[in-house]
């Protein structure tokens, strides 16, 4: 009997390929042909056999758009040509990927799955910029929300909810609203107060932060022209964010480090 | 000048030593000293260099336990030795791991840190068992609390909050408290019908899982007798779950070494 296929979903992490695990880097080695999103790093990609097929199914913001059904109904052919397939999303497949859709698809298509998690780009940022997610006295747990808009062009959050200040508040994908998104929880009662940091490709080369109260998060962030993808982390636990001399160097930064080393921080890179 | 002295914060994933990151693993293999949790599997301190000492400070239960402080004390006094420290704790240090009071700590005694995100637990758990943590129409986002008392006895949950059918709610340590937490969601309004997974050692051996509703939960936990770390998951998104059969089959061992042997070899690491 032919095994029945599979099909690996594997997370890529935030950006930075040493954040892949190890059981995605044996997958992705193992791959012949590896279906991608637009965000998944070069460094990532380098994981993958010179031999193996890639296939970015990514949107480009403006560019034409890969459906989601033809992302399940390409993943389904290709598993049944009996090709080792790769599914790579960034972050994790299961966290605002739209992962739990392409399992679903594969499986009612008789097709076997396994996931790969990976490390969501809150917990890159949050390591990266020493900003714990959860801290006694100051954050008893974490939100994961997206900024997204629904099709119908609604931001469909609960804000009372998320008003909440002993939670840390991380949200996916909120630049284009991050006026609405600020002045709602503000309306809902967060104080214009509360520390807020804006995360621009965390974890990855070029990486940009902005600091911030909740009350004037908009403005900086327009100021300093922070482009997609953005990530931005609400709550009280922003205040222990390091200054970044405290932080560790990435290792693109070495000019920084050279300069940091010149005035006795010598990050050990 | 002498380099200033570092401290590695490295979370180990969720129990799988192959849900280790490839940074985790590279700082682990440098260590002089590893000072890790008692959750910290054994195949995860194998990456650990024989030569390099290893210092448990997990809190057995019933058993005598490290102060948070002394901890603290101890990797100062690692550090300033010379040594090349790595705190090593179970899931992510960033959530619920108390890693931002070290943090903390190590810089006010002009230690630098740099903190390697890891797998926590809820991701292991859903990519094991197929269930996505936010999926369209089912979960809009996803939140993480602590079943965990405080030091008065007190679980010390904004329930009301908690209660939302849009969101999925991932639980870490609250087996004691199952009946109580139960029974205050549905206070709040949660539905006794919502569909919640009790899941034992994630992503480790001997894992095992218990589907229930919130109605039946603390039952149903009970006669199976589940143990510590347990993690809940509550919320539409477990009507997913696929059938164990469905599931993914475990590693091969020698798939394992294969990677591991080539991780020296792989690119950016």
């Amino acid at each position: 009997m032919k095994p029945r296929p599979v099909v690996h979903l594997v997370g890529a992490g935030p950006g930075d390929p040493e954040l892949l695990t190890l059981k995605a880097v044996r997958v992705l080695r193992a791959a012949d042909v590896v279906v991608h999103d637009r965000l998944v790093g070069d460094g990532v990609l380098d994981f993958v056999p010179p031999s193996a097929e890639r296939i970015c199914v990514g949107k480009h913001p403006g560019g034409p758009r890969v459906e989601q059904e033809e992302i399940n109904d390409l993943l389904v052919r290709l598993a049944l040509a009996g090709r080792r397939v790769v599914r790579l999303k960034g972050g994790d497949p299961f966290l605002f990927g739209r992962g739990g859709e392409e399992v679903l698809h594969l499986l009612a298509h008789g097709i076997r799955v396994e996931v790969v998690p990976g490390i969501t780009a809150a917990f890159g940022a949050a390591a990266e910029l020493l900003v714990p997610l959860t801290h006694r006295g100051l954050a008893s747990g974490v939100r994961f929300v997206t900024g997204h808009c629904r099709d119908d062009g609604e931001l469909d959050l609960d804000w009372e909810g998320l008003a909440d200040p002993d939670t840390t508040l991380v949200v996916y994908m909120g630049l284009a609203h991050v006026h609405e998104i600020a002045l709602r929880l503000m309306a809902a009662g967060l104080p214009a107060g509360t520390p807020a940091l804006a995360v621009e490709r965390a974890t990855c080369p070029g990486m940009r932060r902005v600091r911030a109260r909740l009350g004037d998060l908009a403005a900086k962030v327009g100021e300093a022209g922070l482009r997609p993808p953005v990530l931005f982390v609400i709550g009280r636990v922003v205040e222990l964010a390091a200054a970044p001399e405290l932080a560790a160097a990435p290792p693109e930064e070495a000019a920084l480090s050279r300069v940091l080393a010149g005035v006795g921080h010598a990050p050990e890179v």
